[in-house]
């Protein structure tokens, strides 16, 4: 058994990483929490309630993560991400409409325990409503005449209104909340003997190392993220769209002397998801399957839509990540000291580019474990089979 | 026994590779042919016969390769590159001052005979002299209002003049000159049983494959160029300095389907040279041995000025490619097919980049073998000892 943590900015491919570890045995999931990225932190968190409930797996905690990049106030999700994973995140499907006929008179209430679930998670949710309501209650950002907002992690400087800066104030707040926090007690607690996949940007666990440096040792992390032999997937070719949210913290994390597997686009570009691969969701018959088909079909037209190289099928970023957290020998590693440029310029490099770290290259120990190759017909093969398993439970 | 053709813009790091080959028993270096990067083509022509000469090796054919990028119509040697390498590319050493005391009376006539040899080898290089003196023979570049110059691998633009066209067009003689001649004939000869080891700009065998293009089935490579997981050393951060130069030769070489090992800044990086090694050739008390640690001063000295990482000593980029090009087993390589990105900005990368080819990242085929790891201490100890070694001889 290996137990788990998942962080993720859920994101089609992320829900897919989620249903990748339901469906594995030998997961034991201790928790999701939610951050922003393909959507905000709140959506995510939603989206997390929502598919766990469609697989009747409610039983695991949700927690809320960052809400914006640690460099930022605020955060908005850019319209790329919106593109590829729909606006709510799920290809514009929604999981309640895919409950069993036993549930569907209970949609309404069902969706309304979804909420007040998602709102027990999302602490302060609530004040921070009145807040905006009531534009009343002083806060940090308040008394700064402009904030900083990340748009897809390009930076905007926009004017301080008293909505803002209660959000601004509760993205603050949720540097050292339940997500942050659920990291921090799983290490304590277990030690090497859990693993935190982070599949969107490294927010969470950055603040996680600052709230709690002692977790270091034994931080045992596995992120999608980063491209170290291939292009990127920003538009610039050179940075990874999870990394490119917020350098400063994958920097952080990747020189902490946390050990790192970087699941990046050198081995996710070569796993590709395939209509045949819906296809066999859908034939389970199933609600579970046919909710992964259309929520699938979303991905797949926005991929083929982006670059003529995803016509042969859509990358499995995060489940790939979700399947090497439990089984390592998918990949071949090359172990390498890494650091993220936060500038772009001579002498700078290029803010969000994940490179070799040169101040620690003759260093005997190696941090990071990059993965360059990739068994992609045994994961691919066995990605479609558990999550039609899955759905034929 | 292993037969090479070593293509070099020498440099002082250059010089440092072809003193290695003539120290290893195991090379048999069928030529030297001289192309423009860290000096100007001709002079590297002339260094090669100066070091030639020095060891007693005059009987080793030297050539003169590319004088300009494909992309260009004159080169001009940057600043930076006369900081690492002095303005002959020596170090500001000359060769010929240490020739041997009963060659010293005819040290006059011996640089007669090296400048005869220049100039046999730079085919048109007197008729060019004549050029500009006369200003008279037309030319293709002197239809032309406006001529593309390079200066260090950045464009710039110049009007016309006599002098320059007639420069123009040697470069672009050049391009099926001697030098590019030689590396296809050895091919075509020799087969896979001789490496080409280059170690500048590739706009040679860029010219020898746009020559002869059935060289390429046949062609083995080693480059000393590149850097793939660590960053670059143009002021970006991004290229390598080499593949800079002429990054579309470098990208039609990589795509060629020819087979290239690269040993790039991921390796060079972590094979220093110290100025313990520089006085061991000193103390052998030789000519030979001055001359070798007169010109790494130089090196050295200005390796530590530029970057806080070379205080432990200067890169062995070129002697690196010239023993892995006799030894495998010094690195560890990964095969993948690379490319260089030959633009910059949204869409397109970074000018000068070498990176994994996404159009052939699922291709079994890999064409490319990138040094990723080396036996630092067993190359340089190597380095040392066999350079002490030809100084003594």
């Amino acid at each position: 058994m290996t137990r788990l943590v998942l962080d993720v900015d859920t994101g089609i491919d992320d829900t897919l990483a989620l249903c990748y570890l339901l469906a594995s045995p030998e997961a034991e999931l201790m928790g999701v929490v939610g951050t922003y990225g393909n959507v905000t932190a709140r959506d995510s968190v939603r989206n997390n309630h929502a598919v766990l409930r469609l697989f009747g797996r409610e039983d695991i905690p949700v927690m809320l993560g960052c809400e914006a990049p640690s460099w930022a106030d605020l955060f908005e999700v850019d319209e790329g991400c919106a593109r590829f994973h729909g606006a709510n995140g799920l290809g514009n499907v929604d999981p309640a409409c895919y409950l069993p006929d036993d549930d569907a008179a209970e949609v309404g209430e069902s969706r309304d325990d979804t909420n007040a679930a998602h709102d027990a998670a999302c602490d302060g949710a609530a004040d921070v409503r009145d807040d905006r309501a009531s534009a009343a209650r002083p806060s940090v950002a308040a008394f700064r005449d402009r904030l900083t907002k990340s748009v897809g992690g390009e930076r905007v400087d926009v004017a301080t209104t008293a909505a803002d800066a209660a959000l601004a104030d509760a993205a603050a707040a949720s540097r050292e909340g339940d997500g942050v926090r659920f990291i921090v007690d799983a290490v304590r607690k277990h030690g090497r003997d859990v693993t935190i996949v982070a599949t969107g940007p490294l927010t969470d666990v950055d603040a996680a190392i600052r709230l709690a440096p002692d977790i270091v040792p034994n931080l045992r992390l596995v992120i999608m993220g980063g491209s170290l032999t291939q292009e990127g997937n920003c538009y610039d070719l050179i940075c990874e769209t999870n990394i490119f949210q917020d350098p400063e913290a994958a920097n952080r994390v990747f020189r902490s002397g946390a050990d790192v597997t970087m699941i990046g686009l050198d081995v996710t570009h070569q796993c590709l998801m395939t209509r045949a691969d819906a296809d066999r969701w859908r034939a389970t018959g199933t609600r579970r399957g046919a909710f992964l088909a259309d929520m699938v079909r979303f991905y797949i037209n926005a991929n083929e839509a982006s670059d003529p190289i995803f016509l042969a099928g859509s990358p499995l970023h995060d489940p790939l990540a979700a399947a090497v957290s439990l089984d390592p020998t998918l990949v071949g590693l090359f172990d390498v000291n890494m650091m993220t440029e936060t500038a772009t310029g001579n002498g700078h490099g290029f803010r969000g580019r994940t490179i070799g770290d040169p101040t620690r290259l003759r260093e005997p120990r190696k941090t990071a474990h990059v993965a360059l190759t990739v068994d992609a017909p045994r994961f691919t093969a066995r990605f479609r089979d558990r999550l039609a398993g899955l759905c034929a439970a």
